[in-house]
């Protein structure tokens, strides 16, 4: 059994979802594991994970504009010191959540055919975000 | 230290919560494990897994209302490709999320008494769902 | 490659996001893991687990109130046995869920700067809460 550990720095172009599985399942790849365990972690509060539909580009609109439904930026938040969309970034990734895990099935990702990972940008300007992959398994 | 994989199939009946925790704790316990890790994961976008009471059935019906009406079907979605319950299902499977992280300790998952494992069916029809299970211990 | 479990338990003082970052981190520490995977997992269906912002007090207060905007005790809930609370805090842990996972880099947590660990009590009066750590690693 081993392990690895590597961060993928991540250009956001503000409130999007950026798709990294061709990222994340290519280093998945070179570790060369046959059955394990990916853990994949956002290490931010106002970005977060999701695994979505990866074929209609609609869907990827549609969740964005459900965010931001779901948590406005006019709710009249306490905590507003980086501006308007601040708290209802801090809200939509409580919500989505920052940490992932996907097993490992014959040295590839146990994901389905329409699944992919995304990086969800919450604010309204581009950032660097970090996300951390870790890999367990044989 | 050694793994497990295998897959759940199973058939859903449309929009419900379809209990698993028989299954999955059926499967983990063959596996004689005293110590471990189980990862449930769901491969598909438009259902999903959560823990959730397993006493009260009400306590699932009103998972299943509150669900509809955070994303309703006629909310104006863009992507209706499948249906007006198409996108509605996209958005509470990106809610609930697809996987599931459950100590093993004592030769049981550590769910508490009143936790059961569901696999949530967001979708108006019947459909097959596919569950990967992976453990991990000794 | 080594386990180690443990349980914390956590006294509540009713709806509210009580930080256990510091105690997971300690107890982490501990078990001198340089590479691994911590999760925890919350044993209950009415409190549950999340990863947000330790520095800005205001922000646990607005999840807090957007968690009761968006899953309201008067909502027409079914299931209402133990009080109007009861419901809305099966829904709101839905939401956020009750399990986390987070890699442990060079010994430590990879917990953002600003991210903190939280148990949320979802319901209106104090209950004590099981929280199980499991770490996998060497």
């Amino acid at each position: 059994m081993k392990q690895s550990v590597t961060s993928l720095e991540i250009a956001t172009p503000g409130r999007a979802l950026v798709e990294i599985t061709r990222e994340t399942a290519g280093w998945v790849g070179e570790q060369a594991v046959e059955t394990g365990l990916l853990t994949v972690f956002c290490r931010h509060t106002s970005a977060s994970l999701l695994i979505q539909e990866n074929a209609a580009r609609e869907v990827r609109g549609d969740i964005i504009d459900w965010l931001d439904r779901i948590a406005p930026e006019d709710g009249g938040w306490q905590h507003d010191d980086e501006g308007p969309d601040d708290m209802p970034a801090h809200l939509k990734a409580a919500l989505t959540g920052v940490n992932l895990s996907i097993p490992v099935v014959n040295g590839r990702l146990a994901l389905g055919t329409w699944q992919g990972i995304y990086l969800a940008e919450h604010r309204t300007r581009p950032h660097r975000r970090t996300v951390v992959l870790h890999l367990l398994g044989e």
